[in-house]
């Protein structure tokens, strides 16, 4: 998807030899070539950037539009004809590197410009409190309530009937109506991407957003990431309690419920209706299906069907679980008679 | 109890006529009863609007006051003769309807009022540090310091010698003297109700308070939410370290100990002197009595007994856990061998 | 080591006589020594006062420079000649009242000071956000952004091109170049050390930092507290996820990875390169090695060393974790069927 303008400024195009140039890599293909914008391999199209991990067998799928690169000289091979390619040891880094050439951050700007941006666009009827801070380019809608020392960072978009909490804040995201985020909220920070680069970790960048649809709630000091290049989407009326942690690229279905310390890694799906007790870990790229149930504690590594109850960790059917549980007290307490 | 004004605004009583129109509901009593007050259903005094859920089973007890409840039809024929009732299918959503024409939550209100209101009330000898907000009513005692960008919400009270941490809030909350809240806490916020509505998932409102009596410490970033209809409370002397969660209605003793994310549930009774380890989580409605210990992660869904110390989850008593831990190695390391 | 006047102001120095006389207690030795700092026993140099706990079997080992101490009645005849003692019941509590004599924590003051102190060097180059607040005797490199509402303490010291994320706050710590604080991250708060007094628990008080080495991250919402006498350090590009919590006197080497909700406990050591998988658990004074691996959800209550991969509960060797889950599952599966 395109990178939105209102929280990344756009620094221009760069042709292929310039972006290679930048980073010190070779390359292969038109030299002319515009590079436009940056995306992940799976979904790019003409002219967005891509970059393939390591020898690429990791690489579920390549975009029928992908037509630049960066990749690693051994997974070079595994490129469809045609496809333009920088080459590069670390092509994550390198990806990061011509990246933050072609889009930056925007920032609300020194304290000189006010609390509440000349270019924010505040409902007439919205009520902003002391110490919040509105950035440029932000827009509150009807009878929103932003509440003290609130920061709502540039070009963020928040519906109407909202409250933000005290203390919370919200960047490179889009709030629909009546959503409600409690003191201390921290949506649409980067997210934990992690990455070899020259001379140690280095932290990924993060273009995309995050989506809030009506009626969503997020508890106090819970935090939800922004996506790597696209959005990590809470849906409608989902209700997600104090202390929790969503991470980049998550989808959550509507009417979903997170108890308070439930950690869901990055690119979870979890569908419409499913109910996560306190203290529930997702691990990454894991799948729910709608309907589902984690028990209290339960610590996820695998896809689950919708429909079921699962609990644990490592979770499994919460049956088995619980004939575990069972039978382990079983065995040890009829030891004791021995 | 009685809704306390300095958090809630009284928009004045309603009829029993009035309450049933207002939700589209069909009621039985006198159509001129006063409504004037909410509370739960086992504490309610005439006059104030209690609910009974679903059919009725699960509510433990009536208080011997109530006389007006919403409730199912099923669930009607439990009313003791006298009890006025109106008729929903949805009685929690019902009441919450009619308990939000009945009072409003406070709130500071447009930064135009400045940063320290000036209905609050703040000692001489107080320090209230750059960017700190004071709401309307709210009293700051002797030496108290309130460090920067912190919210004191509307009506809190806090007494002396307190220190309040950087962008920590506080809102709905009455603190006695020598309370310290480490930066980022967050007391007195709406607790996570979930309950179904005509089109889905509602957020309960809360109506309660968040009491944290004489030097209570609450560590950084750790919640603390108000009751439902009553308050929830930290006893004298109790510490709690960053990053816990305390859900609504939980009352906890004097020189309980709370460390690193311990997280207890809705309306959880601890006993004075407590000690819970990192990460121990108690679900909700559970009873812990007097100086009991739970090991660091235990998850406990059972009452335990004044004295007792227990781990792991399910959590056990902690010579059983310990024998299952050993008695699995022991099988499963021998199986190696064979 | 010496106690940082950047954070804590000194008020002067005490003879042995006074200091005990503050705490009504007996003391031994030339009642004109001077007591200039304060320390831990096996650190304190010559003039610093530091304390024995219980009866003094659990003090690893003492400084060979200490010449003053607080020390119960049973613990005394531990102590080598010519170390000069003051006696109390309560060793910790009565130094933790002495030593609030003679330092004091540096608070920013009340509002009339305005958002930025007069006092702080902030580098032209620097963006201070709208609302941000930066306390007296600060400095802010080059190239460094603060983002809204976020707060630096008095004396802290931030290097060049360093983020510091919205409504975050910094006190007693010293960061390197190109750290980057997410929004909400709570750095040197007071860690979680509760310890008896006369009547009943107390803060123990803290007077150390935390050190951030350069290209650290720390994600949003996470709290980083400071030591007790001590530092707590994070070393370079090391990696710490949204919700993580770091105690007290914690060491991290270089480029380790914290994921969410990581909680390490006081006076933890990690190695250089070593991952913690999400919600791992570290108990006090537990040291893990270079280049160590903790599955998701691990609860380390013992050293580990370098190299090595651990998981579950209490945690265990990767491959005896895993056997004993599979076990289980055989075991309790094969039971259904009989």
């Amino acid at each position: 998807m395109a990178i939105d303008s209102r929280f990344y400024a756009s620094l221009g195009a760069l042709t292929l030899e310039s972006a290679a140039h930048l980073s010190g890599a070779a390359f292969s293909g038109d030299p002319a070539l515009a590079i436009t914008g940056i995306a992940a391999a799976d979904t790019a199209k003409a002219g967005q950037l891509a970059f393939i991990d390591g020898d690429g067998t990791g690489q579920a799928s390549l975009s029928a539009e992908l037509d630049v690169v960066v990749v690693s000289e051994g997974a070079r091979a595994r490129l469809p004809d045609g496809v333009s390619a920088i080459v590069s040891s670390l092509p994550r880094y390198t990806h990061s590197l011509i990246a933050s050439s072609l889009f930056r951050l925007r920032e609300t700007g020194p304290s000189s410009g006010g609390s509440i941006s000349s270019s924010a666009a505040v409902h007439p009827s919205a009520i902003i409190s002391p110490g919040a801070v509105i950035g440029p380019g932000a827009a509150i809608g009807e009878g929103t309530t932003v509440r003290p020392n609130a920061v709502i960072g540039p070009g963020v978009q928040i519906g109407r009937h909202c409250v933000i909490g005290a203390n919370a804040s919200v960047h490179c995201a889009l709030l629909g109506d009546h959503v409600t985020l409690l003191a201390g909220a921290r949506i649409g920070e980067a997210g934990f991407g992690v990455m070899p680069g020259p001379q140690g970790l280095e932290d990924a960048p993060h273009f995309g957003r995050v989506i809030l649809q009506d009626r969503v709630t997020v508890g106090a000091n819970a935090c939800i990431d922004r996506g790597v290049f696209a959005d990590t989407v809470i849906g409608e009326r989902t209700k997600i309690d104090n202390l929790c942690q969503i991470a980049h690229n998550v989808v959550l279905g509507r009417s979903v419920i997170v108890a308070a310390f439930g950690g869901i890694s990055g690119s979870v799906r979890v569908g419409d209706g499913s109910m996560l007790g306190g203290r529930v870990g997702i691990a990454d790229h894991v799948t729910v299906g709608e309907g589902v149930s984690l028990a209290a504690s339960a610590g996820l590594f695998r896809d689950v069907a919708s429909g079921e109850t699962w609990g644990g960790t490592p979770a499994k059917p919460i049956r088995q679980w619980m004939r575990e549980v069972a039978w382990l007290n079983k065995q040890t307490a009829a030891k004791k008679r021995d």
